[in-house]
């Protein structure tokens, strides 16, 4: 699997691109031009090589797809597994995985939002969709152990509930500028606030207006 | 403007298609295949007439996309002159326009979801992106106005809060099935529950786990 964090690439040895930095602009490539409409020229171009040397790093389009899309899937996955999601209340390990699905959202931004964009239209795309619907049900199932815990309201059902705070998060592809005044931390703060605590202050805190 | 809700298509006399429902049908190829994916070929072939025939109705493929957007701008702009976003409370103004939205957004799913997926690559599409910028912006205004007021929490930037708000709002068009068990009322009072009140149950009634 892919361990770069898609920001440095890691030249091992050879001149020019290694696969690593040629993901991260087919990537990008991808996100701006949907990528169905993206041939192994206009990769070649934007990459500024042959299309014979894109072949040496990768056989196909379908392969950039594919690990790109794993980078992402992979990196989410990972999150169930640390120690902070299996263990403890059902509240505190679903706030551990949305502050760190916003770390990996907003570390690996082109990878996640390219996930995001999938359609289903290769057996790549639903591969990876039918990923992604499994960390879903995972954190619907911890949505629904909290609720059974009495940490949270009874009122939603825990699969409007899964919805709604996905939707949430994954919106924060669509403007999160990484390396802005904006911290990731700060980000995954005032959602987690928001989203668990609400909006409103308590009417104890309010200043009369 | 389009008057009619996206459903049920006025007749006026005339055998076949009226305007709204090309429009209808033009929607919904539209968000299947994408706006510059779709031809007039195609729509006519999913509207079952002769292209000469879509041209009885509107003059070319980009004079549909105006009208459709402008069938979603039109619903959303008209909410903030309702008496119930321009009187009273901000917080209590700023609620009414969320659940105004929701009702918009699922009674007219199809055009919101086109005007959603606009990525800016006509004057037509230019133009939908700056009025739904425009409404965003009167939002936000109500956000800031809110906290200032003292009713919303003063440590999230209103921005930051309106981003965040919109995000799960527009998320809907994702999954949202209208006609189905959860209906687009209960939505918008889960939706509400969830942002202005949070998902924890208050401490002094949660059942000790």
């Amino acid at each position: 699997m892919v361990k770069n964090n898609g920001q440095e690439p890691a030249r091992r040895g050879r001149p020019g691109y290694d696969q690593q930095s040629v993901l991260n602009v087919a990537v990008a490539v991808f996100n701006k031009h949907g990528y169905e409409a993206t041939s192994m020229g206009i990769l070649a171009e934007n990459l500024g090589i042959s299309k014979s040397a894109i072949y040496h790093h990768v056989p196909s389009k379908g392969d950039l797809l594919r690990l790109a899309l794993d980078e992402a899937l992979g990196s989410l996955e990972a999150i169930l597994d640390e120690p902070g999601a299996s263990s403890g209340r059902a509240d505190d390990r679903l706030e551990f995985v949305v502050r760190r699905t916003i770390e990996v959202l907003t570390s690996k931004l082109p990878y996640v939002t390219l996930l995001l964009r999938l359609r289903g239209n290769t057996e790549i795309e639903r591969t990876a969709l039918e990923r992604r619907r499994q960390f879903d049900h995972k954190v619907a199932a911890l949505v629904e152990a909290a609720r059974d815990e009495g940490r949270l309201r009874g009122d939603i059902d825990p699969r409007t509930t899964t919805r709604l705070l996905f939707g949430t998060i994954n919106s924060i592809v669509e403007w999160y500028k990484p390396g802005g005044k904006l911290t990731a931390e700060k980000l995954a703060d005032d959602l987690v606030s928001m989203i668990f605590d609400g909006l409103h202050l308590p009417a104890a805190a309010r200043v009369i207006a």
